[in-house]
Order: structure tokens, then sequence, then C-alpha cells
């Protein structure tokens, strides 16, 4: 294993402290919690996410006026524990109640299940939305159901926008139960991610070998093959989304999300590949992001996104400015 | 070798296909040029860079007002012909002359001053600033004196919004050439990069071993050495850099540039490194940046750039807002 880091044991500490350093005019950690929260605060629904560290820049590099308000930091791979949570919903807070935007995995549903249930004995108002976009498998290594993965970011970004124009967290509710059936992802592995205490692959492929379908934790996927072109993994990856639409969608926002060790002219390559296939499908393409925005560790591959816009207003939240680390 | 592509030799075509395709609402691509250029045009000096691919996002993806007018996009690790820069320089031109930010590389060197001499033919007002910032070696594989590498992201970033603020030419010209000596970078490597036509890493390194002083095209460092823990190679390479200026800064700022393979987790560690020995030496950091920005492919690693801000106003340029796609 070759990393840039000191002690294993450390690491989530250390870029903690390294990415406050980094922005200290935007996030601050929350006394020596592992909550990063937004300096500037702001009369609206509080929007706190977070899970296992590792899937950086998710989600501490979405803090920022019309995204998130605050994010828990885990260990790596590892769901917050509920009393950070509950600093986070604390911090959160500014009078107008909390949502809590969460990855569906077993520890982190229980965990800010658990940290909601402490802040309203405490009187703050929280709701929930959990996110399952990864429709590569049914259950999984940490999951009853399907897994939360990159389609989360888009679910801060639209969230974070209505919260910002003054939605009252019953509609920020509504609304993220609204949109995360419209969100589907399936990743492709090239190489697994090493986790830093573990020190070595959480999986092992051959040099000419992928998987279809993989978890950010490196859960196993559907399939292995050999290595083929990019085009065939869009066609596969295109493929399988489209068909788990009951309608085909009209229109369409296309995330294409590096895994961490892939570079990103090789993103754009497969986001060149997509976007003819969807052509081809007579989908239109009304937004696009290309980068690494929930990331394994060190896993070479990515996985694609997509959200159904037809008929939805959510082209603007998508499109609007915001001020945060890594959107 | 594992990459997500198709056919190598069109490896740059489909990556700018997939880059425009992704943001047509800010950039566009000149006719069947390798040119990529702001959509919306503005009555300034027109900036231009580009070198070979493969250092994404570089320099594409820092195109927008307040940074580059256009990119110049050569094949992976081959400097872009003069007949594409001089295209990039006619676009560029907006009736107030075009500075062309070029990194030190005999080939780049080269054809961007035959496009220069091109464009004066035709009357459009040309000026360069070569940056050569690595400060690692003396002369490498493809340079004469020193390499330019990830500190020219500054350059960008300070020309740019001089030129915003309707800088002549000249004052442009000077400004660039008065920035250069302040920005002194040092890179290391963990794994080489896969050029993807040669289909095997540049240079090969120990499962156990790292390079100081690697160039962004694998070109050759200082020093081999057991890969040791993040605060070692800090030290190395802050104590490189700080050693290089005559007078040590009272304040800097700081980026630490991703070569392409490396998790943003284990740049911020190392951002913590840094920012803990610059307190002890007793040097004010006042700018950050943590991320992917001159990459080199797949290579695993990372380089520091340090700028001297001591006593200059180029802080509140570093800190403008922009909208492009990278920075």
């Amino acid at each position: 294993m070759k990393k840039i880091m000191n002690e294993a044991s450390n690491i989530v500490e250390e870029m903690l402290s390294g990415l406050i350093k980094s922005y200290p005019d935007r996030v601050h950690r929350v006394g020596n919690s592992r909550v990063v929260a937004k300096n500037e605060k702001v009369e609206q629904v509080g929007l706190v996410s977070g899970g296992g560290s590792g899937h950086e820049p998710a989600h501490a590099g979405f803090i920022g006026n019309g995204m998130l308000s605050a994010a828990v930091l885990g260990d790596v791979f590892t769901s917050p524990t509920p009393d950070q949570v509950q600093t986070a919903i604390k911090e959160a807070d500014q009078g107008k109640g909390v949502l809590l935007i969460v990855k569906n995995y077993t520890g982190d549903v229980l965990n800010f299940d658990m940290a909601k249930e402490m802040a309203t004995m405490e009187e703050i108002e929280v709701e929930s939305v959990i996110v399952d976009d990864d429709i590569a498998v049914e259950n999984s290594t940490y999951t009853a159901g399907k897994r939360g993965v990159a389609g989360t970011v888009l679910v801060h970004k639209i969230l974070g926008n209505a919260a910002r124009n003054g939605a009252s967290l019953k509609e920020l509710k509504a609304l993220g139960d609204q949109l995360v059936p419209t969100i589907k992802t399936i990743g492709v592995a090239l190489r697994a991610a090493t986790v830093p205490e573990v020190g070595k692959p959480g999986f092992e492929l051959a040099e000419d070998e992928i998987e279809y379908g993989v978890g950010i934790h490196g859960e196993p996927g559907y399939r292995r093959e050999k290595l083929q072109s990019s085009k065939v993994l869009a066609k596969e990856l295109v493929s399988k989304i489209l068909a788990d639409y009951q309608e085909k969608p009209k229109e369409v926002g296309v995330l294409v999300n590096g895994m961490g060790g892939t570079p990103l002219m090789e993103l754009f390559v497969f986001m060149n590949d997509v976007q003819q296939l969807l052509e081809q499908a007579a989908v239109k393409v009304t937004f696009h992001k290309v980068g690494n925005f929930m990331t394994s560790l060190d896993m070479q591959g990515l996985s694609l996104t997509m959200i159904d816009l037809t008929d939805t207003n959510w082209q603007e939240a998508l499109e609007s400015e915001v001020q945060t680390i890594s959107w």
C-alpha cells in the first residue's frame, strides 16, 4: 500500500485538520467534534449530511449557502456516532428545524435516526431523507435495500437550493422523498480501494478485469468481465439505468463521478460516450457534471448517475450558484 | 494498463468532445481545432494557455471570466502545433492583444513562439510569459532550464484577474514576469503515469519507493527513497522550497496539487503537515488551494507550490470569484 499519510488510525483527524486550515473563511470545526459547519449562519432549515470518511469531497466539500449547513465525518467507511450527528444537528439548527440527508447504509440510518430522536427530545424539529440511488444490487454488505452513492450529491444540491429559497422542513422532506426515486446510479471498478488501516485492497481484480456494480465501500457488484472499451462500459451502465425507469425519461441530468483514482481525462471520454448513447436513445441531457464527488478512497473506476428532469423544475436548482469547496 | 478509453490514438479528441458537451453554456470548440474557448466575449486582453494533454483540468478547466480566454490542447504529453496556437490567439483577440502563458518545455516554447510570430504578421499584438516554477531540477527531458508545472495555474488566476480589471498587454506581460520567480513547486511520485498509447508506466518504482522531483511527464527527479510518512514528505518539499527563496517569505499562498491518482483525503493530510511546518517556520499562509489542478494522467503523487505574497497585492486576485469548470 502506498499512501500519503502518517498513522493510519489518525488519518481522518488529520484530513479534517487540513481541510479546516485550508478553508477557514468558509467552514469551521465544531469544538473537537467530527463536525464541519458553515461559518455563515442563515435563517433557514439546516441541512446535515455525513457518513463514513473515504468519500471525499463528500460530504464536507458540499457545505455552503445553497447546499449543506454541516457534515459529520465518521472514521473511514464507518458511520458517525449518534452524538456526533446530534452535534451537527444542534449546529445547523437556526430555529427552523434540520433535515438529515442519509445514504442508505444500516449503520448510518440507525445512528442518524438515534440522533434525530435525541434532538427531538431537545425540541429541535428533525426530518430525514434516505438516499438509495445505487440500482446495481438489492441489499449489500452494509445495506438493507439499495445503497446510497453519488446521487446523494444531487440531493444535496436540489434540497440545498430549496432550503436557501425558504422551503419549510416539511416541504424539504417531501421534496427529498420525491427526488430520490428519480435518481439512479451504477458504478464500475477497475481496481479496489485500500482502506488505510487494512493496508491491502478490499478485493482483487485481475489485470484485465473489471467489476460492474461495485459499491463505494467495495461491496460486491453484479458481474465481472474483461475490461472493454469506454463505449462498452457506457452502454452497460446507460442501458441498465434507463431500463430501471418505469417510463423512459425525456430529459435527464447526468453525473459522471470518479472514484478517487481515475483521471479526469477518462471521465470526459466516458461522458462523451454516455452522451452519444443518450442522444441515440432520444434522451435529452440538460445538466452535466463531471469530476470526483463521491469517491472510494483510491478506487479506480467511476459511477454514472442520472436524474429524471422531465416535467420538473429542478434544473434551476442544479445550476444555481453555490460557494462550496467542491461542487 | 487499465484505462477507461476507446482507441488510445483518439483519446484527446474524445475527451475534448466530452468536455464541450458537458459545459456548452461556458465553452465551445473553435471549428474542428484543438482550441477550447470561452463563449462570452469580453473587451479585454485575451489570455491563452495550453500544452500537451494529460494534465487535466489544465488548461481548459481554467477558461472563464477572470482566468483564461482559450486553451490549446496538444496530444498527450505533446506540444500543440503553432497553427493550433494561432487559432487560439485569433479567437482570444478582442482588439487589445493576447498574452500567452506557456509552461517551459522546449516544444511548447518553440511552437507558442512561432504562433506569436504568425499572429504578429496578422497584426495581432502578442506577448508571452514563460512559467518555470519547478525547482526540483535544472534542465530535464523536454526542458532547457526549469520545468513549468502546477504553479502555472496561479499565474492563470492572477493574470486573469488583472486582465479582467483592464490591465494592458504590456502591464500583463510585466506582471507575469514579476510573478513567475515568486512561484516555486516540487513534486513527489509514488507511481508513474501510463501514457495511453504506450501502455506501460513511464518509469518503475518499487512497492515501497517514491521519487522526489519527478516532472509532470514523468521526467526524472532528484532522489529515490523508501516511502515515509506524509510529515517527512512535507518536510522535504517545504524545506527545499523555502531554501530556494533568496529571502524567506513572510506570507505565502500554498497549492497542494494531486497528480491524478491521489485521493483528496491524502492531499488534505499532506496540507495539514505543510501548514504545521510553515507555522513552525513563522511563514504565514494567507491563501490555500487543495485538489487536482495540474495532473499527470494517472500518476500517484502530488506537488507542493508556494507563491511569495509578502508585500504584494495578489491575495485579492487569488481569492477573486471566477466561473470556470475547475478552479
